[in-house]
């Protein structure tokens, strides 16, 4: 499947409100409970959801557009959501998130991309030369690849508690390749 | 983290309106879209929760409470979705879902669980001696199982779209252990 923007502001669009859907008013066992020290909980993935509306995607694209490969992308920090979340609740933090979502959504429209628009390229610190389209593929990728670590980091809760079902349950097979 | 009766009803009771948000008015590129010949769907893993609560989770529950181990459970058919979802559209599979659900666990509730009653047998045809407290616990964690399988493999539809991105993507790391 090639990148469609149509199909990527789709999915943008439904990820707040899926992850209020599941996480608003859930018992904090589930939405605290990590895997280990140092790993992250629903909380601080919300949180880091954020960084990314604020610091990441749509800061990145204007770059392309503006500069092409000519300027270097600030590099993200992956721990930029503990500014974010402190103090916070997650009820909070999700509101947050919707809201600048959706605010990033409206200047992506507002931008009319073109065929031509999403073949420019810019310059990632680490990726080298990448395209306009690949960074919003990556946008709409990466809010499933934590929509997945908090299905396995909720689940890891419960490890223990299913018993011998554990062996059926996929995502208690998943080795965390979304922690790095 | 051990089984929390409540903890377990209020992550069941979220999961059909989180579906709802993230898949109802998805373009079909998302909801259609597979891993590889005979994989799932988005639209199969709707199908198959509903399976689920129709022949699964409340049955077996009951079946513990009537006849504890001296009945084993029915085998579960994997792909009795194929029945559920046929000639339907994803939007009659959410809303079936979501009533089902709703009925299952106004069911649950009604039972009044107490520890002694969690702690009751019954057997699995596959697995052996289980308990209440763990077929409920797997029940949450199934759910779990397939958000996560949704994510990957709506994911996957954008394995090329995302370019040298596809490194730093945890979701398209994953093996897919969700599937057999």
């Amino acid at each position: 499947m090639q990148h469609n923007l149509q199909d990527t502001i789709s999915l943008l669009a439904r990820t707040p409100a899926a992850l209020n859907a599941l996480l608003r008013d859930l018992p904090e066992s589930w939405t605290l409970g990590n895997e280990d020290a140092e790993t992250w909980n629903a909380f601080d993935i919300v949180g880091h959801l954020i960084h990314g509306e604020r610091t990441d995607w749509m800061p990145r694209a204007r770059m392309i557009l503006q500069f092409g490969e000519a300027k270097t992308f600030e590099p993200f920090d992956r721990w930029g959501q503990e500014r974010e979340s402190k103090g916070k609740s997650l009820a909070q933090l999700l509101d947050e998130f919707a809201r600048l979502r959706s605010e990033n959504l409206t200047e992506l429209r507002g931008l009319n991309l073109r065929q031509e628009d999403l073949e420019r390229r810019g310059k990632h610190p680490a990726l080298g030369v990448v395209t306009l389209s690949e960074l919003l593929a990556t946008w709409a990728a990466h809010d499933l690849t934590h929509l997945h670590q908090i299905s396995r980091v909720m689940a890891h809760q419960y490890r223990e508690a299913v018993g011998p079902w554990t062996k059926f349950l996929g995502v208690l097979q998943c080795a965390g390749h979304s922690s790095p």
